[in-house]
């Protein structure tokens, strides 16, 4: 182990230098114009896995962006992890927001800036140089290793969930090992046992046959701008409940542990509100912040567009007005079942002046570990020894869908085991990884492989 | 005159081939991409007046876009005429929503279709056809005639005002002419007396400080799009007045007269509905659709933009939103006023988790023109001679800024004689200039010419 730990820290500034190049490649998911840079990083990550000494490496074409697998089974009798991650990034627009070029990672302090520098580029890489410091220096490691790279998770593309359904034999493991969620604070190793679903709704509004003239036609006609925004108040009450029928039916009520243990933790409403530049915090009565984003749905207007929006005064009364709308989901809530009572509330909305076009884009549903499994089990102890401190459990409003697929389809918990920080700007400008984080996270996926097979010794296999 | 008549009737497919011409130079004013063409535009028109015989003509530069003089004033002892158009036009986007392209103007039944058809450079060119014809024919025109054309007309750019201003004797005339309205209905010969004013407004809300992911945020921060919604909202109360204290203290009440008038015009509110595609029209309650469009002052969300307004899903939340809101105004609303009005009343609706920037970016006084004055009434001739029927008096909801600026500064009546139709799509795809229209323009303007000196002889020019 000591030689695991000294190659991490005599290669940390190659390492970094790897992962500015990774970070290079803008493999922007959600605009295709990026396609060629996709499947650019696939085949950079996959010669990259072959060059640190996994055994098997390949890159599968799918109808959308390509999925890399790659194994290291060597360890017989030992248990086997599969790593999930993606490779493909949020857009980094408005570049006009960031310090440093997006796709030229900039260190600055004690951080990393780059898009996907935490999302989730930085975070795989975390895992590839662990894998790299044992084959290089043991020749082996203590597990046995399959890693699954997506390049859809930034546009909740569907091809994953096929491949998975398709390779279930490739697939078999004994855990899911995942990071892609963030510490509770810096300083504060954290483990992720609850995540929100969720559900993203595209609403079009349309109004007359076409763009007209607001002077000439203005006062007669209903914008459906307006349209859009009366219907949009009308979705939260004046308590930031979401209006919408139904929606809170199926929501597990907090135990009265979560709530003792949530309010227990190291939280300040003022220093949030001014770290985020705001006057007042925002969110349904009757919550603190930490449940009102970990433990309760919510509906947010991700986005708003119709009309003239230069900088230039011109008098238009459009023909059409839209939104992207989603919901975060949490336990027991059904994603297909929110999704419509989220377009039968909205169609009580329209009014009679306009149209309306509802469309679901993505969904997935919330999910919660079980925080006395062996693989969380093992991540508390590797965090532990990495970080120095006892790690505390938390939940994330964030969703990531594929971790239901992986327990429907497989049957395999998945630990998520991250090392971002709540402010490291992820889908925004100026994206970091905490690079104390990133390097200790290397250390702790060491601890990991090599105490998951000592514990599961102590424990027997079948508890796994 | 029948000499003057003949050479338009024999020479209309090269006008068409003309106009076309000045259409194909993309003269958009709300873009500065845009800047070569518009000056390109001023220079092929300063050209085209020197062809058809106007004696001097004179580009004159300003900060914005050029203006154009030209004047031939050789009858001595007749009355002057200020000539008025712009030759900038609106943005052509969105260009997929064009049948045929924007700036290749193509006839289709009795129609030229092309981005400022009908706003305003088909119906300039009506001017300069008629000019031509009277010069190519007899040599000179029966009235003295000065041309005033701006290029940003469509920015409600300043710097005509300015020029004006300084060219008070340069522009001395006697009325001001202006063909930038539209007849009441198609095969409808109508004169335009009273226009709106208007506001253009910006605002922006701004949140929290960065964007933010609305999965690990959402629930805990005010979301702008969801506040400003709210606030647009409220800008309109259920019966379709304007929310806005104040807002109507200054309307000048409908005479009964005109309330009947209003009522005896040929209008059919299923039709309008149907021909813009809407089920149900909207407005403020104990109106008529023609009250509510030219007597009704109202408030227009022409735009709104915020957050992620691509294809694919994406859980963002923004920053901010923003919104570009104009007013339209009727007498005796004060612009200046209004804007006010608009300021201090949705400075009260921002809620405390957000902040607000509001910015006027232009605005125009509302106008009405005496029906009885020497101008309207030989305009209401030249119409009848040129159309065979009597025009009918009507106001228009758009706004003509300049119209208070002529009477202000130089002390001058407009004649608004225009020649589009209701659903030219002006500001839209597909624009438009009816060819009955623009052909039979041209008579009108030869017959306004040729009759104004003789029923000012017979009043007496002090009347004008």
């Amino acid at each position: 182990m000591d030689q695991v730990l000294r190659y991490i820290d005599r290669n940390k500034d190659r390492f970094l230098q790897e992962l500015k190049r990774l970070i290079a490649i803008p493999s922007v998911s959600t605009n295709p114009e990026y396609k060629q840079d996709i499947k650019r990083c696939a085949q950079w990550i996959a010669d990259h896995l072959s060059l640190i000494g996994m055994e098997k490496t390949k890159i599968y074409p799918t109808k959308g962006n390509p999925i890399i697998y790659s194994d290291w089974l060597q360890a017989s009798g030992k248990p086997t992890i599969l790593f999930y991650g993606h490779y493909d990034v949020q857009p980094a627009e408005p570049l006009n927001r960031w310090t440093s070029p997006p796709f030229q990672a900039t260190v600055r302090g004690q951080n990393l800036f780059g898009r996907g520098a935490t999302d989730d580029k930085g975070q795989i890489f975390i895992h590839f140089k662990c894998i790299e410091a044992y084959l290089k220096t043991m020749g082996k490691l203590p597990i046995n290793l399959k890693i699954l790279l997506e390049g859809e998770e930034e546009i909740g593309g569907k091809n994953l969930s096929k491949f998975i359904e398709q390779q279930k034999k490739l697939l078999k493991a004994d855990l899911v090992l995942i990071s892609d969620t963030a510490f509770f604070a810096k300083g504060v190793p954290s483990i992720c046992y609850g995540l929100r679903g969720n559900v993203f709704m595209r609403v079009e509004l349309r109004g007359p046959n076409r763009d007209l003239h607001s002077g000439s036609f203005g006062g007669s006609i209903h914008n459906p701008i307006q349209a859009l925004a009366a219907m949009i108040a009308q979705l939260h009450d004046a308590d930031g409940h979401v209006a919408i029928a139904g929606f809170y039916d199926d929501v597990r009520q907090l135990t009265r542990l979560e709530r003792d243990t949530y309010r227990k933790l190291p939280w300040n409403d003022k220093r949030y509100a001014r770290d985020l530049g705001v006057k007042q915090l925002y969110g349904e009565r009757g919550f603190t912040t930490l449940e009102r984003l970990w433990t309760r749905p919510t509906l947010e207007c991700n986005g708003i567009w119709g009309g003239h929006t230069g900088e230039e005064a011109r008098g238009l009364l459009p023909q059409k007005a839209s939104a992207n709308i989603s919901m975060r989901l949490v336990p027991d809530q059904n994603p297909k079942k929110i999704a419509k009572l989220f377009e039968t509330h909205l169609r009580k909305l329209v009014p009679k002046t306009v149209s309306v076009a509802i469309r679901c884009l993505t969904m997935a549903e919330p999910t919660i570990t079980a925080i006395d499994s062996p693989g969380v089990r093992v991540a508390v102890v590797a965090l532990k020894m990495a970080f120095g401190k006892d790690p505390l459990f938390q939940r994330d409003g964030g969703s990531i869908p594929i971790v239901n697929r992986f327990k429907q389809i497989l049957r395999l918990d998945s630990v998520l085991l991250g090392f971002g920080l709540p402010d490291a700007n992820e889908h925004a400008p100026n994206e970091f990884i905490n690079l104390g984080n990133f390097f200790r996270g290397i250390r702790t996926v060491a601890y990991f492989y090599d105490e998951l097979p000592k514990y599961l010794k102590n424990r027997g296999k079948n508890d796994l």
